[in-house]
């Protein structure tokens, strides 16, 4: 049973999300469908986080153990070559046999972009939270965001209606920047006239999040940019552990699944 | 008759092109619905350069009058309500009544993406023309590509069957780069694992193009960047006049309409 790390990049417009569901297309669903083909019997996928519908990812990660001995270089080909060009395997790497993609992930980095300008840039349409004005407040929204690093009890910032174990979690960086220098690449496409700072990223790296953790964060810290609220009310609404005092969930298109983290011994 | 010389950029993705057509959605079909919608009277939009379908631009420039007296701020807001999320007016300036987009430009810059990495970038995938081997020699590319400066008879370049009275045009410069620093920005949205150079940019500025003129070099410079013909061979190719000796047009989505240059007294 070779084991594989599949780290998988894509565009989440039109999916229902990463995970399988009774009706419309996931992300989960494709890969799955592609590598069953493939190993010539049901395969199952592990992601390590649950995009909902409309989130993108750069870097999301899966487990996967196939019967068929295949290399990594042509399990890439082979599914790349099954699934829509909305979804690519960028790296398939060996692992050992109790690789679990969810259980051993460390660390895990979203993004979050807002278009702070008054006209949308069309190449952005499907990757921003369009904030026309005011003018956000860019270094209020960064030392707000600064309020959240460490380790917290989260419950205001959860989807109403969860049920989990525990609403605490580690989370080690909480970042607003104008711009995005988060991943540097000289791979960037052409923008149009845009006009600095029309972008704003925040970008969050923690040990686990609620869901809809990120997006009602960042509702949260734009209502900090707007000027109804000083940085401090941060972290009051953290404190306070009730979602209704947050601010509302950002739309899912801005968030970018990024990266994950794993110790090295896991990945042979 | 106030007249505005108008800025658009727009995704060319599922249009027709620039050009108004009897079937299908055009940019400018789009653009004097909307425009004749708030004139009250049938607008005639003029555009600098008639995009093909699937090609995108960040700076097209048209001239249009209205009957109307109305504001440049006010004329953007209202035409963009109108437009779908991919057209955007992005800049409305007062013009001289006699500005006409296309025969008063004075220079046109056109950009050309290339993504030569084995695994295609997701959200690349409308805005490039995919390479994936061999790894392209942009050093000879570079080399071939500034052969085409200056004015010469590009009749090697045009799309077959195309009726102009001249075929010389001038290329005030022609350059191929790895990666992109055409338009520097902060607004670059995120990239998944990029590895240098996977991106190549071609850009070439010229008083005048033909019909297919800028996919048709980058299609005969990619045959330099496999190593099928040494640089030197672009300058005989020109030389020939002969397209059937080019290279093969290159895919439209990969060609951006970047920006037109005017005389500063046509603009007020």
């Amino acid at each position: 049973m070779p084991t594989f790390k599949l780290t998988i990049a894509y565009d989440g417009t039109g999916f229902v999300g990463w995970q399988r569901q009774a009706a419309g297309t996931s992300v989960q669903g494709l890969l799955e469908d592609a590598l069953s083909e493939l190993d010539g019997r049901h395969v199952d996928v592990t992601g390590a986080g649950r995009t909902d519908a409309g989130v993108h990812a750069l870097g999301q990660v899966a487990s996967v153990s196939l019967k068929r001995a295949i290399d990594r270089r042509t399990l890439m080909r082979a599914v790349n070559s099954r699934l829509p060009e909305s979804i690519r395997i960028v790296d398939a790497a060996d692992a050992a046999p109790s690789f679990h993609a969810r259980f051993d992930a460390r660390s895990k980095t979203y993004c979050y972009r807002i278009w702070n300008g008054e006209v949308m840039n069309p190449f952005e349409r499907a990757y921003v939270w369009h904030v026309p004005s005011p003018v956000l407040d860019v270094a209020a929204m960064a030392s707000a965001a600064t309020l959240l690093e460490g380790r917290h009890d989260f419950a205001a910032f959860q989807a109403a209606g969860t049920d989990t174990r525990t609403t605490e979690r580690e989370v080690f960086s909480s970042r607003v920047r104008a711009g995005s220098d988060l991943v540097q690449s000289p791979g960037d496409p052409p923008q149009f006239h845009a006009k600095a700072p029309d972008l704003i990223t925040y970008e969050i790296a923690g040990a686990g999040f609620l869901r809809h953790m990120v997006r009602a964060i960042v509702g949260t810290l734009v209502e900090v940019g707007r000027g109804r609220r000083p940085p401090a009310w941060v972290g009051e609404v953290l404190r306070s552990r009730d979602r209704s005092g947050a601010g509302p969930t950002a739309p899912a298109p801005g968030l970018f699944l990024v990266s994950l983290e794993y110790r090295e011994a896991i990945v042979s």
